[in-house]
């Protein structure tokens, strides 16, 4: 599980490393990236928590890299931030690139069961075990049982969805505008549909839906923070549905397990990730370093 | 001088406008960014201090509004950031497409002297007069009596130059890895010799030469932010030269006007910028606020 350093950015006090890896899971080469912490690229002896980033449609791992503004806060926490991709790039099936919301960029964070896409359409297994099995052997300075999951849009529900799913994994999670009932939502349904088949997409679907999980939670106190800004189009397209995750919250009588931040005006943008960047760090820090 | 408004954007509790205007000065339509902080855009009475920002070759008024976290910083102290264009655009003169470093995006803030470029590459003019009077009539929350200036290596020449042009028009000036002696550096002097032609290159570029420039300044005590990452490029290849533009501030007794900051193993990327953005944003704070 050898990992191949394409750049070694300074950032924040800190290093930005630019990585691939040949992933067994995807069949396809990946990239990532890793922000490693001035607390740990100066110090030998200390071992950072790792706070996970997932992107949403369309993205690459340089997206938050560049705009999202998380190494401010993380270098601050020293705290590690990874960047996976939003899915396997190249994998040569046939339409893979023709849409911006299924197949390249759209993973969803599934593992497809479906032809063409089960081959490599891996994205769950990937996220959940295999890269971070990669990152912690190749990067002894970090500490593998700290570790928290965010993201934005898709990504948001990959985050919560992951979170839901693995009691215990993570220590936290939090999302900026996810799509949290991704069954009701168009976007979900397609993306169900397409990897998972259309008689079976409703059943699997809601093994990967944060509203269905949560509902079914059996696990302890959650404080899930969520940002969703007022103008953002795709909230008002009903693709986000964060209601419905705090409804499902109060019908297991957690009311306060989710708390939404309705954020007057701002959009479904890089730009409110930054506002609000340092926030979600200081939400993970909070568990990572309890 | 009317201005069109592509976009509102919020950004860190502000507002991020992108804008337009047909300019005289250039005979072209120029696009620009500014982000007004929240205390003009939730207080009527509040009036702003203006921070602009001049980027570097090929960029367009997004790449820092987008990249360089300006707004992180500018937002607590109750500053605008004003991110102009690099060059005309679409001003069809005959190669203007055809170079990184010449033509669009590289209008070196310079008022070409001979054709083809004088027609329209006016930048100069534009940044010191016209888009400055078109911004304070339109945004009457700003305060045109306290700017200060800052940029990215063409910009970063463009900071320094046009604040040592213009002693008392800019309350300071700071630079990330600026283009500090154009007249030796192989960027300038291809700049100076496309825009003032090969015979008055040298005596024309003289008057835009920072370091020529801080040779003759008579004013009074300078103090000149610069950060200049050691494992930049651009460094190593000598286009940027602080180092002269340091020892030009010994000649005029003034050995402590420029503060030139080497950070260990940053290089030409806005992910330097967006590291030290805050300190800039303070830097020009101490004399907006004085």
């Amino acid at each position: 599980m050898s990992v191949t350093t394409k750049a070694t950015i300074a950032s924040f006090g800190g290093k930005l490393l630019k990585l691939s890896h040949q992933s067994k899971v995807t069949g396809t080469e990946m990239n990532f990236n890793l922000f490693l912490p001035p607390q740990v690229t100066t110090n030998a002896l200390h071992k950072a928590p790792v706070l996970i980033w997932l992107s949403g449609l369309t993205c690459t791992p340089d997206n938050c890299t560049e705009k999202g503004f998380f190494q401010h806060g993380a270098s601050k926490k020293g705290i590690a931030v990874l960047y996976p991709d939003t899915s396997p790039r190249g994998a040569n099936i046939q339409g893979e690139d023709e849409s911006y919301d299924f197949g390249s960029g759209a993973g969803f964070y599934v593992d497809a069961t479906v032809d063409p896409w089960s081959k490599n359409y891996k994205m769950y297994s990937y996220i959940t075990e295999e890269l971070p099995s990669t990152v912690f052997e190749n990067f002894k300075q970090l500490d593998s049982s700290r570790v928290s999951i965010t993201g934005h849009s898709m990504g948001g529900h990959g985050a919560l969805s992951l979170f839901l799913k693995n009691p215990g994994k993570y220590k936290s999670a939090s999302a900026f505008a996810p799509i949290a009932n991704p069954l009701k939502a168009p976007w979900g349904e397609k993306a169900f549909k397409g990897y998972f088949g259309e008689s079976d997409w409703q059943s699997k679907g809601a093994e990967h839906d944060s509203t269905e999980l949560l509902k079914k939670w059996k696990g302890g106190p959650l404080d899930i923070l969520i940002d969703v800004g007022t103008g953002d189009n795709f909230y008002k397209q009903k693709q986000l549905l964060p209601e419905n995750l705090v409804e499902a919250a109060k019908s297991i009588g957690q009311d306060t397990a989710v708390n939404v931040r309705f954020q007057p005006d701002y959009d479904h943008s890089y730009f409110t990730m930054a506002s609000f960047a340092d926030d979600h760090v200081d939400h993970a820090a909070k568990y990572l370093f309890a």
